[in-house]
Order: structure tokens, then C-alpha cells, then sequence
């Protein structure tokens, strides 16, 4: 894919776009969702850029072999290290300053803050595995961060570096027009979001709250606030807590 | 996309395939990643069904809003309660036994368990939302369960659907090929999975553990669990705890 190099901020200095390198399997499956509407725009616009690497042009023989049985015994096949840690080499080449991530669910689960503080780098480099998971050794061996994007399995990493780089993409100045509507989502200042309404003023005998109608601002900024705190507490009591205590 | 209505377990027996259907703005981000690998051999297969419905179909007027302003005011577009029910009740005329999910940051977590669960049913219906979320009376009006798939927020719900869908379709029986790769998975015993070792034997002076190539299965076994519980300890500690409480 051809992008341009540097794009322009709302406030006319040009940034290099934020970058995205994926090593995977499946090269195909992207930019997939990430082509559409908000990041799909942002990508065409220059905002960011995606460079992909298909791991298999690093597998071994004639086969391009990139996996083996585990050590011990067990079900599946486990990616190898040494094919990884070619690829790995190669796409540092062109990305050195970008951080090292794999995609996995024994990772450090991803938060919002987390994106916030990718979003403000230069980039990511992520890994998307497959199979039964990748050789231990190349962990340490090349200094990937795990990140986990929730408590359960998927049949590899690869939606779940779309979900990274579009929960970073998206927090990249520019991308959202109005920056505003970042301020009051879920997670931004602990809570989950208030309740949301627009037209129409009824609906199958539901009436939207009288205080959004009120146009009293100050009334419907508490309102809201007192909503997510409920809303939170009911549902993600961990949340509060958390924030508590940290 | 014509799929075969019908398909066949392992058992031999005749079982119908588990059917997705999604509501989007953007359907042509479907199947995207589902479509490659895993879940995508299993789609061919006949094992679960892919329906997309355009939201925007149902929309208002000659420019087929779905969108309005906020009430009480602020940034962003709220998605409509009637026009999102309209587009609901049309794909419920076919598939009125699957539960209905809206994939919101302000939802239950999704869980290897619900997972599991939801891949047991029929099937699941899925609301992609886009723009501030949806108008919240919808919720109640149509009896949505809101699922997040982690604390933090994407641009749209269609890549959290293809996460839901992703971790449902790899457990419906006969999409993953050994059964037994299942079990010692992370979640499904309630810790993270041991890691995992191939070939080569030592690899940049890093050796694979001596105990997995001693051919002592029970002694494997032992140490696999013990670095399971040693790792959910160190990294998730959390999760230990809820199953000790729960």
C-alpha cells in the first residue's frame, strides 16, 4: 500500500503519520474493518500508515515451515521461534523505534489509557500468532510485550491487533473531528458513559429524560455525571474500586 | 453469500450451522478476518452462517438518516431508536431465536464462559453501533444485552462483533480440528496457559526446559500446571481471586 509520508494537523504542522506493522499469517485480512469509515479514512488521508509482513516468507524449507509439534507433547503446533525472530529482524530494518507487541490473552489486558499512550508514540509493531501459541523463548528473546485484548480465546492474533490499532487510531489527532467527543466517553475519566438520547422526543411511549429538554446546562451536566457513576457502579463496581485504590 | 443449510459433526449426525447476523453501516467490512483461516474454512464448510443487514436501509428520508443530534446537547451523532427497531425487527422475522447483543464498552465483559455459552445456542444476532452509541431507550424497547469486549473504545461495533463471533465460531464442534486443544487453553480452567516450547532445542543459547523432553508425562503434566498457576498469579492475579470468591 502507497500512503503519503506526512499528513497535516488541524493546526497546519505536518507530523509523520503514526505507524503500524503487522507480522502475520494472513496478510489479506487487513486492512479489513480498519479500511472502513473513521480509521479506513484516516489511513487514505495519510494519518496513519499499515505495512504488513507474511511470517511465511520466513519459513523453513520447502514447505516454509513456521510451526513444529510442542516440547512434551500436546495438542496443535507451536509457531517457532527462530522463523519468528527472522521476521521480526526484518521488520525492524525500516521500525526500530516501535515498540514490539504480541497479541495474547496471557497478555497485559489492554485499557483505554494504554491506547492513549500508544496513540502519543510513533507507532506499533504487533505480532498476530496462530496455532497453539509461539515458542516462549522468542519472548524474552526479542523483547515482546504481551497485551491482551479481554479474557477469552480467539483463533489468533489478528482481530485483535485490528482492535489495538483501531483503539489507537482512532485517539490520533485529526482522525476524530470534533476532539471534544473524546472527553466524555467511557473510560476517559473512570466511568462509563451516560445514557445517550436524540430524536424522536418519544418513542413507543418512552419519553427522553425532561432534564435534557430543560437546556439548564449546568442541570444536565450533573445529570449526566450522577448517571455514569450509577451506571458504573451498577455494572463495573471494579472500576471504581480500581480507581480508588490507585 | 449461500451457505449449506445443514452440516455434519464428526458424529455423523445432521446438526444446523450456528448462524451470526449482524446489523452495520458497514457490511462490506464483512467477513473480513472471519473470512481467512480458522473461522474462514469453517464458514466454507458450512459450519455457521454469516447474514449482514444494512442499517442504513432503514433509514429516514431521501438521505436515509440513522443519526441525530444529542439530546441535552454535545459532540458526536446519536443513532436512532426507531430506525435501528425498524432494522431489528425486519431480521428478526428469520431469526427471532437468536438473543440480541449490542457491542457497547458499557456492556457485561465477554468471558470464555459466555463464549462458550453463546457457541452451545443457536446462534447471536449483533448490533454494530457507530458515532456517540445509540439512543438508550432502544435497549429496554427491544430487550438488548450489551457486551463489551474490553475497557477500552473502538471506532464501531463491527470489529467487537467479529471478536464475539471469532471466539464463538473456533468452539463449535468440528471447526477446530483436535477437540483437545481446547482443554488446556487460557480461561478454560480459569488460569493463563503454560508456555509453550518447539524446535529448535536450544535456540541463541536459550534451551527449551529439560523436563519437557524427558518423556515423563505425569512430570510434564505437573510442571505445565504449576507455570500456569506461577504465571496467573504473577500477571492476573484477579482472575485467581474471582475464582476463589466465586
Amino acid at each position: 500500500m502507497a500512503h503519503t509520508p506526512t499528513s497535516h494537523s488541524p493546526s497546519g504542522l505536518t507530523r509523520p503519520p503514526w505507524r503500524a506493522s503487522v507480522l502475520t499469517l494472513f496478510p489479506e485480512a487487513f486492512p479489513g474493518p480498519l479500511g472502513v469509515s473513521l480509521a479506513g479514512q484516516a489511513l487514505d488521508a495519510g494519518l496513519w500508515s499499515l505495512k504488513l509482513l507474511q511470517i511465511r516468507d520466513f519459513g523453513i524449507g520447502r514447505h516454509r515451515a513456521v510451526d513444529d509439534t510442542p516440547a512434551g507433547g500436546g495438542a496443535g503446533m507451536v509457531m517457532r521461534a527462530d522463523v519468528l525472530a527472522s521476521a521480526i529482524d526484518a521488520a525492524r530494518q525500516d521500525d526500530a523505534d516501535l515498540p514490539l507487541l504480541y497479541m495474547s490473552p496471557r497478555g497485559n489486558p489492554l485499557t483505554q489509557e494504554r491506547a492513549r499512550s500508544l496513540s502519543a508514540g510513533p507507532g506499533v509493531m504487533v505480532l498476530a500468532g496462530r496455532f497453539e501459541g509461539i515458542d516462549e523463548r522468542l519472548i524474552a528473546g526479542r523483547g515482546l510485550t504481551e497485551v491482551s485484548i479481554g479474557d477469552y480465546v480467539l483463533s489468533g492474533g489478528e482481530i485483535a491487533a485490528m482492535v489495538l490499532l483501531d483503539a489507537c487510531v482512532r485517539l490520533i489527532p485529526g482522525v476524530l473531528g470534533a476532539s471534544a467527543s473524546l472527553v466524555h466517553e467511557s473510560f476517559e475519566d473512570g466511568l462509563l458513559e451516560y445514557p445517550q438520547y436524540t430524536k424522536p422526543r418519544d418513542w413507543e411511549g418512552r419519553p427522553t429524560p425532561e432534564v435534557l429538554l430543560s437546556g439548564d446546562h449546568a442541570k444536565i451536566a450533573a445529570w449526566r455525571r450522577s448517571e455514569a457513576v450509577r451506571i458504573t457502579r451498577e455494572r463495573r463496581p471494579d472500576l471504581i474500586s480500581s480507581k480508588e485504590n490507585g
